[in-house]
Protein backbone atom coordinates (compact mmCIF):
# COMPACT_ATOMS: atom_id res chain seq x y z
CA UNK A 1 0.00 0.00 0.00
CA UNK A 2 1.39 3.56 -0.97
CA UNK A 3 1.81 6.12 2.11
CA UNK A 4 -0.76 8.50 -0.56
CA UNK A 5 -3.68 6.22 -0.64
CA UNK A 6 -6.25 7.42 1.75
CA UNK A 7 -6.55 4.61 3.40
CA UNK A 8 -3.36 4.56 5.09
CA UNK A 9 -3.46 8.66 6.23
CA UNK A 10 -3.69 8.55 10.42
CA UNK A 11 -7.38 10.21 9.67
CA UNK A 12 -8.62 6.82 7.96
CA UNK A 13 -6.71 4.47 10.69
CA UNK A 14 -8.66 6.20 13.41
CA UNK A 15 -12.56 6.35 11.70
CA UNK A 16 -12.33 2.45 10.38
CA UNK A 17 -14.60 0.38 11.35
CA UNK A 18 -15.50 -3.64 10.96
CA UNK A 19 -18.76 -4.57 9.74
CA UNK A 20 -20.31 -7.16 11.96
CA UNK A 21 -23.77 -8.41 11.74
CA UNK A 22 -27.55 -6.51 12.72
CA UNK A 23 -26.21 -3.15 11.97
CA UNK A 24 -23.15 -3.36 14.28
CA UNK A 25 -19.61 -1.97 13.52
CA UNK A 26 -16.61 -2.08 15.88
CA UNK A 27 -14.16 0.06 16.13
CA UNK A 28 -11.44 1.36 18.54
CA UNK A 29 -10.47 4.74 19.58
CA UNK A 30 -6.96 6.44 17.91
CA UNK A 31 -4.28 7.75 20.01
CA UNK A 32 -3.51 10.01 17.51
CA UNK A 33 -6.32 12.12 17.79
CA UNK A 34 -7.00 12.26 21.46
CA UNK A 35 -8.26 15.18 23.17
CA UNK A 36 -7.78 16.28 27.19
CA UNK A 37 -11.22 13.46 27.88
CA UNK A 38 -11.24 11.01 25.00
CA UNK A 39 -11.25 11.31 21.69
CA UNK A 40 -11.24 14.73 19.30
CA UNK A 41 -15.02 14.65 19.19
CA UNK A 42 -14.99 15.58 15.36
CA UNK A 43 -13.36 12.21 14.50
CA UNK A 44 -16.02 10.26 16.78
CA UNK A 45 -18.81 12.21 14.72
CA UNK A 46 -16.88 11.22 11.51
CA UNK A 47 -16.45 7.67 12.86
CA UNK A 48 -20.62 7.39 13.77
CA UNK A 49 -21.26 9.26 9.54
CA UNK A 50 -18.71 6.13 8.81
CA UNK A 51 -21.02 3.79 9.84
CA UNK A 52 -24.10 4.91 7.73
CA UNK A 53 -21.20 5.37 4.78
CA UNK A 54 -20.39 1.32 4.89
CA UNK A 55 -23.87 0.22 5.89
CA UNK A 56 -25.02 -1.98 2.49
CA UNK A 57 -27.94 -0.52 3.00
CA UNK A 58 -27.29 3.38 2.58
CA UNK A 59 -28.97 5.16 -0.08
CA UNK A 60 -27.37 8.74 -1.38
CA UNK A 61 -25.15 11.40 0.51
CA UNK A 62 -25.50 13.00 4.05
CA UNK A 63 -27.19 16.11 3.95
CA UNK A 64 -27.72 16.37 7.89
CA UNK A 65 -25.78 14.54 10.89
CA UNK A 66 -26.44 14.99 14.74
CA UNK A 67 -23.95 13.54 17.48
CA UNK A 68 -24.82 13.68 20.98
CA UNK A 69 -21.37 13.54 23.01
CA UNK A 70 -23.27 11.37 25.83
CA UNK A 71 -20.13 10.40 28.20
CA UNK A 72 -16.41 10.27 27.34
CA UNK A 73 -15.05 7.64 24.85
CA UNK A 74 -12.26 5.61 27.06
CA UNK A 75 -9.35 4.44 25.29
CA UNK A 76 -9.65 0.99 23.49
CA UNK A 77 -12.91 -0.63 21.45
CA UNK A 78 -16.21 0.39 20.72
CA UNK A 79 -18.95 -0.48 19.20
CA UNK A 80 -21.40 1.37 16.78
CA UNK A 81 -25.23 0.60 15.98
CA UNK A 82 -26.74 2.40 12.67
CA UNK A 83 -29.72 1.30 11.92
CA UNK A 84 -32.18 2.86 9.04
CA UNK A 85 -35.19 3.82 10.58
CA UNK A 86 -37.18 5.03 7.75
CA UNK A 87 -36.45 4.59 4.15
CA UNK A 88 -38.13 6.39 1.48
CA UNK A 89 -37.64 6.25 -2.23
CA UNK A 90 -34.77 8.53 -2.00
CA UNK A 91 -34.31 9.30 1.54
CA UNK A 92 -32.99 7.60 4.96
CA UNK A 93 -33.09 8.54 7.98
CA UNK A 94 -30.15 6.68 10.69
CA UNK A 95 -30.29 6.10 14.01
CA UNK A 96 -27.03 5.63 15.54
CA UNK A 97 -25.22 4.47 18.97
CA UNK A 98 -21.53 3.71 19.73
CA UNK A 99 -21.46 1.76 22.96
CA UNK A 100 -18.62 0.70 25.34
CA UNK A 101 -19.20 -1.85 27.68
CA UNK A 102 -23.48 -1.50 26.91
CA UNK A 103 -23.68 1.94 28.18
CA UNK A 104 -24.13 4.51 25.14
CA UNK A 105 -20.96 7.04 24.86
CA UNK A 106 -22.25 8.87 21.97
CA UNK A 107 -26.25 9.10 20.11
CA UNK A 108 -26.92 10.17 16.84
CA UNK A 109 -29.14 10.58 14.16
CA UNK A 110 -28.17 11.31 10.59
CA UNK A 111 -30.56 11.95 7.52
CA UNK A 112 -29.19 10.85 3.46
CA UNK A 113 -30.99 11.57 0.34
CA UNK A 114 -30.30 11.09 -3.05
CA UNK A 115 -30.29 14.77 -4.46
CA UNK A 116 -31.60 16.16 -8.04
CA UNK A 117 -30.34 18.96 -10.05
CA UNK A 118 -32.60 22.19 -8.86
CA UNK A 119 -32.50 26.04 -8.56
CA UNK A 120 -29.43 26.44 -6.63
CA UNK A 121 -28.44 29.41 -4.86
CA UNK A 122 -25.84 29.99 -2.22
CA UNK A 123 -26.48 33.24 0.23
CA UNK A 124 -23.72 33.01 2.45
CA UNK A 125 -20.17 34.62 0.70
CA UNK A 126 -16.77 33.52 2.38
CA UNK A 127 -15.49 35.90 4.43
CA UNK A 128 -12.14 37.78 3.05
CA UNK A 129 -9.33 36.02 4.24
CA UNK A 130 -5.71 35.97 2.81
CA UNK A 131 -4.11 32.94 1.13
CA UNK A 132 -3.66 30.02 3.89
CA UNK A 133 -0.55 29.62 2.48
CA UNK A 134 0.63 33.20 3.14
CA UNK A 135 -0.18 32.48 6.93
CA UNK A 136 2.05 30.94 9.46
CA UNK A 137 1.31 27.24 10.51
CA UNK A 138 0.17 27.01 14.25
CA UNK A 139 1.95 24.12 15.64
CA UNK A 140 0.27 23.28 19.26
CA UNK A 141 1.15 20.64 21.08
CA UNK A 142 -1.58 20.30 23.88
CA UNK A 143 -3.38 17.95 22.40
CA UNK A 144 -2.68 15.35 20.24
CA UNK A 145 -4.88 15.66 17.80
CA UNK A 146 -3.93 18.98 16.90
CA UNK A 147 -0.85 17.51 14.96
CA UNK A 148 -3.44 16.14 12.62
CA UNK A 149 -4.07 19.26 10.92
CA UNK A 150 -2.61 21.98 9.50
CA UNK A 151 -4.08 25.34 10.78
CA UNK A 152 -3.64 28.94 9.85
CA UNK A 153 -5.22 31.17 11.93
CA UNK A 154 -6.46 34.28 9.81
CA UNK A 155 -8.14 35.72 12.67
CA UNK A 156 -9.16 34.96 16.15
CA UNK A 157 -6.40 32.35 17.66
CA UNK A 158 -6.74 31.69 20.77
CA UNK A 159 -3.11 30.66 22.35
CA UNK A 160 -3.16 30.13 25.77
CA UNK A 161 0.78 30.80 25.78
CA UNK A 162 0.27 34.09 24.91
CA UNK A 163 -3.65 35.41 25.41
CA UNK A 164 -4.56 38.78 24.69
CA UNK A 165 -4.77 41.50 27.61
CA UNK A 166 -7.16 43.19 25.86
CA UNK A 167 -11.16 41.70 25.87
CA UNK A 168 -12.19 42.32 22.29
CA UNK A 169 -15.94 40.71 23.09
CA UNK A 170 -15.58 38.62 20.41
CA UNK A 171 -16.21 35.37 19.86
CA UNK A 172 -15.22 34.59 15.99
CA UNK A 173 -12.24 32.72 14.65
CA UNK A 174 -11.26 32.11 11.06
CA UNK A 175 -9.24 29.83 10.11
CA UNK A 176 -8.20 27.71 6.98
CA UNK A 177 -7.56 24.03 8.27
CA UNK A 178 -6.93 21.17 6.59
CA UNK A 179 -5.40 17.74 7.64
CA UNK A 180 -2.17 16.79 7.97
CA UNK A 181 -0.62 15.29 6.03
CA UNK A 182 -2.82 16.36 3.22
CA UNK A 183 -5.56 14.14 2.92
CA UNK A 184 -8.35 14.56 -0.20
CA UNK A 185 -11.94 16.15 1.40
CA UNK A 186 -14.55 13.84 1.62
CA UNK A 187 -17.41 13.55 3.77
CA UNK A 188 -16.03 12.13 7.01
CA UNK A 189 -12.98 14.03 6.74
CA UNK A 190 -15.34 17.56 6.54
CA UNK A 191 -17.47 16.20 9.52
CA UNK A 192 -14.56 16.40 11.47
CA UNK A 193 -13.32 19.76 10.31
CA UNK A 194 -16.40 20.93 11.13
CA UNK A 195 -15.68 20.51 14.82
CA UNK A 196 -11.77 22.08 14.52
CA UNK A 197 -12.91 25.19 16.70
CA UNK A 198 -12.09 25.88 20.15
CA UNK A 199 -14.82 25.87 22.19
CA UNK A 200 -15.88 29.68 21.79
CA UNK A 201 -15.77 30.55 25.59
CA UNK A 202 -11.72 29.63 25.52
CA UNK A 203 -11.44 32.60 22.80
CA UNK A 204 -14.16 34.99 24.42
CA UNK A 205 -12.18 34.81 27.89
CA UNK A 206 -8.88 34.08 26.65
CA UNK A 207 -8.33 30.82 29.07
CA UNK A 208 -8.70 27.38 29.50
CA UNK A 209 -11.99 26.44 31.39
CA UNK A 210 -13.27 22.85 31.50
CA UNK A 211 -15.56 22.85 28.38
CA UNK A 212 -16.93 20.43 25.99
CA UNK A 213 -19.48 19.77 23.11
CA UNK A 214 -22.62 18.30 23.95
CA UNK A 215 -24.66 18.33 20.97
CA UNK A 216 -23.16 18.82 17.26
CA UNK A 217 -25.63 19.33 13.96
CA UNK A 218 -23.76 19.41 10.48
CA UNK A 219 -25.75 20.26 7.33
CA UNK A 220 -23.77 19.16 4.22
CA UNK A 221 -24.00 21.75 1.75
CA UNK A 222 -21.90 19.98 -0.82
CA UNK A 223 -21.94 16.74 -2.96
CA UNK A 224 -19.32 13.93 -3.54
CA UNK A 225 -18.54 16.04 -6.95
CA UNK A 226 -17.44 19.05 -4.91
CA UNK A 227 -16.10 17.77 -1.73
CA UNK A 228 -13.62 16.19 -4.79
CA UNK A 229 -13.23 20.20 -6.71
CA UNK A 230 -12.29 21.09 -2.98
CA UNK A 231 -9.39 18.64 -3.44
CA UNK A 232 -6.57 17.97 -0.34
CA UNK A 233 -6.56 21.97 -0.04
CA UNK A 234 -7.39 23.90 3.42
CA UNK A 235 -11.02 24.54 4.06
CA UNK A 236 -11.90 28.25 5.54
CA UNK A 237 -14.07 28.01 8.45
CA UNK A 238 -15.74 30.95 10.47
CA UNK A 239 -16.94 30.35 13.55
CA UNK A 240 -18.71 32.54 16.15
CA UNK A 241 -20.95 32.58 19.54
CA UNK A 242 -24.72 34.08 19.61
CA UNK A 243 -25.19 33.44 24.04
CA UNK A 244 -23.34 31.94 26.53
CA UNK A 245 -25.58 31.52 29.39
CA UNK A 246 -25.09 29.24 32.48
CA UNK A 247 -22.92 26.61 31.31
CA UNK A 248 -24.15 26.32 27.86
CA UNK A 249 -22.96 28.19 24.90
CA UNK A 250 -23.48 27.75 21.38
CA UNK A 251 -21.49 28.10 18.22
CA UNK A 252 -22.27 28.87 14.67
CA UNK A 253 -19.95 27.40 11.91
CA UNK A 254 -19.52 27.57 7.96
CA UNK A 255 -16.96 25.88 6.24
CA UNK A 256 -15.87 26.75 2.28
CA UNK A 257 -13.81 25.39 -0.20
CA UNK A 258 -11.10 27.53 -1.24
CA UNK A 259 -12.74 28.83 -4.62
CA UNK A 260 -15.78 30.01 -2.30
CA UNK A 261 -18.01 27.06 -2.43
CA UNK A 262 -20.01 27.11 1.11
CA UNK A 263 -19.86 23.35 1.87
CA UNK A 264 -21.13 22.65 5.36
CA UNK A 265 -23.52 24.85 7.96
CA UNK A 266 -22.64 23.65 11.50
CA UNK A 267 -23.96 24.18 15.21
CA UNK A 268 -23.02 23.00 18.32
CA UNK A 269 -23.63 23.25 21.97
CA UNK A 270 -21.08 23.59 24.40
CA UNK A 271 -20.63 23.14 28.32
CA UNK A 272 -18.24 25.00 30.42
CA UNK A 273 -17.68 25.71 33.67
CA UNK A 274 -17.13 28.62 34.71
CA UNK B 1 -61.36 24.78 34.08
CA UNK B 2 -61.31 28.87 33.61
CA UNK B 3 -60.46 29.56 29.73
CA UNK B 4 -57.29 31.14 30.98
CA UNK B 5 -55.32 28.42 32.42
CA UNK B 6 -52.62 26.58 29.90
CA UNK B 7 -53.83 23.40 29.74
CA UNK B 8 -57.22 24.84 27.89
CA UNK B 9 -55.47 26.34 25.25
CA UNK B 10 -55.35 24.63 21.54
CA UNK B 11 -51.43 24.52 21.87
CA UNK B 12 -51.73 22.31 25.44
CA UNK B 13 -54.28 19.85 23.85
CA UNK B 14 -52.29 19.43 20.68
CA UNK B 15 -49.03 18.43 22.72
CA UNK B 16 -50.75 16.73 25.67
CA UNK B 17 -49.94 13.26 26.33
CA UNK B 18 -51.08 10.17 28.14
CA UNK B 19 -48.26 8.49 30.29
CA UNK B 20 -48.20 4.84 29.33
CA UNK B 21 -45.48 2.04 31.19
CA UNK B 22 -41.98 1.83 29.23
CA UNK B 23 -41.22 4.98 28.20
CA UNK B 24 -44.24 5.74 26.22
CA UNK B 25 -46.52 8.66 25.73
CA UNK B 26 -49.82 8.43 23.81
CA UNK B 27 -50.75 11.44 21.67
CA UNK B 28 -53.37 12.03 18.92
CA UNK B 29 -52.90 14.77 16.40
CA UNK B 30 -54.48 18.19 16.37
CA UNK B 31 -57.12 19.44 13.22
CA UNK B 32 -55.88 22.82 14.29
CA UNK B 33 -52.22 22.15 13.80
CA UNK B 34 -52.72 20.83 10.52
CA UNK B 35 -50.33 22.17 7.89
CA UNK B 36 -50.11 20.75 4.16
CA UNK B 37 -48.80 17.11 4.52
CA UNK B 38 -49.53 16.29 8.92
CA UNK B 39 -49.12 18.93 11.37
CA UNK B 40 -47.40 21.79 11.95
CA UNK B 41 -43.44 20.36 12.26
CA UNK B 42 -43.46 23.05 15.28
CA UNK B 43 -45.98 20.97 17.43
CA UNK B 44 -44.35 17.80 16.47
CA UNK B 45 -41.38 18.57 18.18
CA UNK B 46 -43.19 20.31 20.92
CA UNK B 47 -44.87 17.14 21.49
CA UNK B 48 -41.71 14.64 21.69
CA UNK B 49 -39.67 17.23 23.74
CA UNK B 50 -43.35 17.18 26.26
CA UNK B 51 -42.46 13.55 26.33
CA UNK B 52 -39.40 14.39 28.24
CA UNK B 53 -40.92 16.94 30.19
CA UNK B 54 -43.40 15.02 31.11
CA UNK B 55 -41.27 11.94 31.91
CA UNK B 56 -40.61 10.71 35.57
CA UNK B 57 -37.28 10.57 35.02
CA UNK B 58 -36.14 13.21 33.39
CA UNK B 59 -33.99 15.83 35.27
CA UNK B 60 -33.59 19.77 34.45
CA UNK B 61 -34.43 22.13 31.71
CA UNK B 62 -33.65 21.57 27.87
CA UNK B 63 -30.30 22.50 26.03
CA UNK B 64 -30.61 20.97 23.01
CA UNK B 65 -33.29 19.07 20.80
CA UNK B 66 -33.11 17.61 17.32
CA UNK B 67 -36.55 16.26 15.25
CA UNK B 68 -36.16 14.71 12.03
CA UNK B 69 -39.05 14.46 10.09
CA UNK B 70 -38.93 10.99 9.11
CA UNK B 71 -42.36 10.82 7.33
CA UNK B 72 -45.97 12.19 7.26
CA UNK B 73 -47.98 12.14 10.60
CA UNK B 74 -51.08 10.75 9.87
CA UNK B 75 -54.54 12.26 11.20
CA UNK B 76 -55.13 10.45 14.47
CA UNK B 77 -53.49 8.45 17.36
CA UNK B 78 -49.52 8.50 17.78
CA UNK B 79 -47.09 6.73 20.43
CA UNK B 80 -44.01 8.66 21.54
CA UNK B 81 -40.96 6.70 23.21
CA UNK B 82 -38.66 8.95 25.20
CA UNK B 83 -35.74 6.85 26.80
CA UNK B 84 -33.05 8.50 28.69
CA UNK B 85 -30.31 6.84 27.03
CA UNK B 86 -27.53 8.46 29.34
CA UNK B 87 -28.01 10.10 32.90
CA UNK B 88 -25.54 11.63 34.16
CA UNK B 89 -25.04 13.72 37.57
CA UNK B 90 -26.16 17.11 36.24
CA UNK B 91 -27.36 15.94 32.40
CA UNK B 92 -29.60 13.74 30.30
CA UNK B 93 -29.66 12.57 26.98
CA UNK B 94 -32.64 11.10 25.53
CA UNK B 95 -34.03 9.23 22.12
CA UNK B 96 -37.31 10.33 21.26
CA UNK B 97 -39.48 7.88 18.66
CA UNK B 98 -42.54 9.09 17.64
CA UNK B 99 -44.61 5.81 15.56
CA UNK B 100 -47.71 5.31 13.88
CA UNK B 101 -48.94 1.72 13.18
CA UNK B 102 -44.88 0.70 14.47
CA UNK B 103 -43.66 2.94 11.12
CA UNK B 104 -41.28 5.54 12.92
CA UNK B 105 -42.63 8.85 11.67
CA UNK B 106 -40.18 11.25 13.63
CA UNK B 107 -36.91 10.42 15.58
CA UNK B 108 -35.07 12.95 17.62
CA UNK B 109 -32.62 13.45 20.68
CA UNK B 110 -32.95 16.04 23.38
CA UNK B 111 -30.32 17.26 26.27
CA UNK B 112 -31.09 18.15 29.20
CA UNK B 113 -29.24 19.83 32.35
CA UNK B 114 -29.51 21.35 35.45
CA UNK B 115 -27.57 25.27 35.21
CA UNK B 116 -25.55 26.82 37.84
CA UNK B 117 -24.82 30.65 37.55
CA UNK B 118 -21.59 31.22 35.71
CA UNK B 119 -19.83 33.83 33.91
CA UNK B 120 -22.50 34.68 30.78
CA UNK B 121 -22.67 37.00 27.69
CA UNK B 122 -25.03 37.06 24.98
CA UNK B 123 -23.10 38.01 21.56
CA UNK B 124 -26.32 38.11 19.36
CA UNK B 125 -28.17 41.52 19.74
CA UNK B 126 -31.57 41.43 18.81
CA UNK B 127 -32.19 43.53 15.16
CA UNK B 128 -33.89 46.68 15.34
CA UNK B 129 -37.61 46.47 14.95
CA UNK B 130 -40.82 48.57 15.33
CA UNK B 131 -43.10 47.45 18.06
CA UNK B 132 -45.26 44.48 17.43
CA UNK B 133 -48.24 46.20 17.86
CA UNK B 134 -47.26 48.95 15.33
CA UNK B 135 -47.70 46.17 13.06
CA UNK B 136 -50.68 45.03 10.91
CA UNK B 137 -52.01 41.50 11.70
CA UNK B 138 -50.86 39.30 8.85
CA UNK B 139 -54.21 36.70 8.63
CA UNK B 140 -53.24 33.83 6.40
CA UNK B 141 -56.05 31.24 5.90
CA UNK B 142 -54.16 28.49 3.35
CA UNK B 143 -53.49 26.25 7.00
CA UNK B 144 -54.86 26.02 9.31
CA UNK B 145 -52.07 26.25 12.30
CA UNK B 146 -51.58 29.89 11.02
CA UNK B 147 -54.44 31.41 12.73
CA UNK B 148 -53.12 29.74 16.10
CA UNK B 149 -50.25 32.56 15.65
CA UNK B 150 -50.28 36.16 15.88
CA UNK B 151 -47.75 36.90 13.27
CA UNK B 152 -46.40 40.68 12.81
CA UNK B 153 -43.89 41.04 9.70
CA UNK B 154 -41.41 42.97 10.27
CA UNK B 155 -39.43 42.33 6.97
CA UNK B 156 -39.43 39.63 4.72
CA UNK B 157 -43.27 38.41 4.40
CA UNK B 158 -43.82 36.64 1.29
CA UNK B 159 -47.50 36.78 0.45
CA UNK B 160 -48.61 34.44 -2.07
CA UNK B 161 -51.25 36.85 -2.71
CA UNK B 162 -48.98 39.21 -3.54
CA UNK B 163 -45.50 37.97 -4.42
CA UNK B 164 -42.86 40.64 -4.59
CA UNK B 165 -42.22 41.21 -8.07
CA UNK B 166 -38.35 41.54 -8.36
CA UNK B 167 -35.33 39.89 -7.29
CA UNK B 168 -34.28 40.79 -3.75
CA UNK B 169 -31.78 38.34 -3.33
CA UNK B 170 -32.82 37.84 0.56
CA UNK B 171 -34.00 34.95 2.52
CA UNK B 172 -34.31 37.10 5.61
CA UNK B 173 -37.44 36.92 7.66
CA UNK B 174 -38.00 39.74 11.09
CA UNK B 175 -40.93 38.42 12.70
CA UNK B 176 -42.63 39.41 15.74
CA UNK B 177 -44.88 36.02 17.16
CA UNK B 178 -46.73 34.48 19.53
CA UNK B 179 -49.56 31.92 20.01
CA UNK B 180 -53.36 33.10 19.17
CA UNK B 181 -54.97 33.76 21.80
CA UNK B 182 -51.96 34.55 23.90
CA UNK B 183 -50.51 31.97 26.40
CA UNK B 184 -47.29 32.27 28.90
CA UNK B 185 -44.37 31.25 26.90
CA UNK B 186 -42.84 28.19 28.20
CA UNK B 187 -40.60 25.75 26.85
CA UNK B 188 -43.00 23.67 24.28
CA UNK B 189 -44.48 27.12 22.89
CA UNK B 190 -40.83 28.19 22.34
CA UNK B 191 -39.95 25.32 20.52
CA UNK B 192 -43.04 25.58 17.99
CA UNK B 193 -42.13 29.13 17.84
CA UNK B 194 -38.50 28.02 16.51
CA UNK B 195 -40.40 26.50 13.33
CA UNK B 196 -43.19 29.30 12.37
CA UNK B 197 -40.61 30.70 9.43
CA UNK B 198 -42.28 29.76 5.98
CA UNK B 199 -39.54 27.59 4.32
CA UNK B 200 -36.61 30.19 2.77
CA UNK B 201 -37.30 28.88 -0.52
CA UNK B 202 -41.23 30.33 -0.56
CA UNK B 203 -39.75 33.88 0.66
CA UNK B 204 -37.00 33.49 -1.92
CA UNK B 205 -38.08 32.43 -5.08
CA UNK B 206 -41.57 34.35 -3.61
CA UNK B 207 -43.60 31.58 -4.46
CA UNK B 208 -44.53 27.97 -3.19
CA UNK B 209 -42.97 24.75 -4.09
CA UNK B 210 -43.65 21.83 -2.97
CA UNK B 211 -41.16 22.06 0.50
CA UNK B 212 -40.88 20.84 3.74
CA UNK B 213 -38.34 20.68 6.67
CA UNK B 214 -36.13 17.05 7.31
CA UNK B 215 -34.09 17.72 10.14
CA UNK B 216 -34.41 20.67 13.18
CA UNK B 217 -31.88 21.75 16.20
CA UNK B 218 -32.78 23.96 18.53
CA UNK B 219 -30.73 25.13 21.27
CA UNK B 220 -32.23 26.56 24.22
CA UNK B 221 -31.11 29.71 25.90
CA UNK B 222 -33.62 30.73 28.42
CA UNK B 223 -33.93 28.88 31.27
CA UNK B 224 -37.53 28.85 33.12
CA UNK B 225 -37.29 31.80 34.60
CA UNK B 226 -36.64 33.81 31.10
CA UNK B 227 -39.55 32.30 29.24
CA UNK B 228 -41.60 33.63 32.65
CA UNK B 229 -40.05 36.89 31.89
CA UNK B 230 -41.29 36.79 28.29
CA UNK B 231 -44.66 36.56 29.19
CA UNK B 232 -47.48 36.06 26.94
CA UNK B 233 -46.19 38.95 25.02
CA UNK B 234 -44.59 38.37 21.07
CA UNK B 235 -40.84 37.35 20.54
CA UNK B 236 -38.77 38.59 17.41
CA UNK B 237 -37.70 35.93 15.29
CA UNK B 238 -34.76 36.11 12.49
CA UNK B 239 -34.17 33.60 9.98
CA UNK B 240 -32.29 33.16 7.00
CA UNK B 241 -30.51 30.97 4.77
CA UNK B 242 -26.93 29.99 4.02
CA UNK B 243 -27.05 27.69 0.69
CA UNK B 244 -29.75 26.33 -1.17
CA UNK B 245 -28.27 23.15 -3.64
CA UNK B 246 -30.38 20.28 -5.43
CA UNK B 247 -33.28 20.04 -3.17
CA UNK B 248 -31.90 21.27 0.08
CA UNK B 249 -31.30 24.58 1.72
CA UNK B 250 -30.65 25.51 5.28
CA UNK B 251 -32.03 27.96 7.92
CA UNK B 252 -30.45 29.34 10.56
CA UNK B 253 -32.61 31.49 13.04
CA UNK B 254 -32.37 33.05 16.45
CA UNK B 255 -35.53 34.42 18.91
CA UNK B 256 -35.01 36.62 21.28
CA UNK B 257 -38.13 37.89 24.04
CA UNK B 258 -39.41 41.78 23.37
CA UNK B 259 -36.75 42.64 25.75
CA UNK B 260 -33.95 41.50 23.59
CA UNK B 261 -32.47 38.66 25.57
CA UNK B 262 -31.85 35.60 22.97
CA UNK B 263 -33.91 32.59 23.82
CA UNK B 264 -33.03 30.43 20.87
CA UNK B 265 -30.93 29.34 18.59
CA UNK B 266 -32.51 27.45 16.04
CA UNK B 267 -31.10 25.64 12.74
CA UNK B 268 -32.84 23.54 10.10
CA UNK B 269 -32.16 21.92 6.70
CA UNK B 270 -35.45 21.60 4.52
CA UNK B 271 -35.91 19.71 1.43
CA UNK B 272 -37.43 21.99 -1.99
CA UNK B 273 -38.53 20.59 -4.75
CA UNK B 274 -37.23 22.62 -7.67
Amino acid sequence: MSTSTPTSHAFDQAIALQPQDNNLFAGATSDTYQNMVGPFGGVTAATLLNAVLQHPERIGEPISLTINFAGPVQPGAFAIEATPIRTNRSTQHWLLLQRQAGEVVTSGTAFFATRRETWSEQQLSMPAAVAADSLPLVSRTERSWFENYDFRYVSGLFNPASPSEHDTGDTDTVLWARDNPARPLDFASLTAMGDVFAPRIFHRRQRFTPAGTVSMTHYYHADAAQLIEAGDRHVLGHARAARMHNNYSDQIAHVWSDDGTLLLTSTQVAYYKE
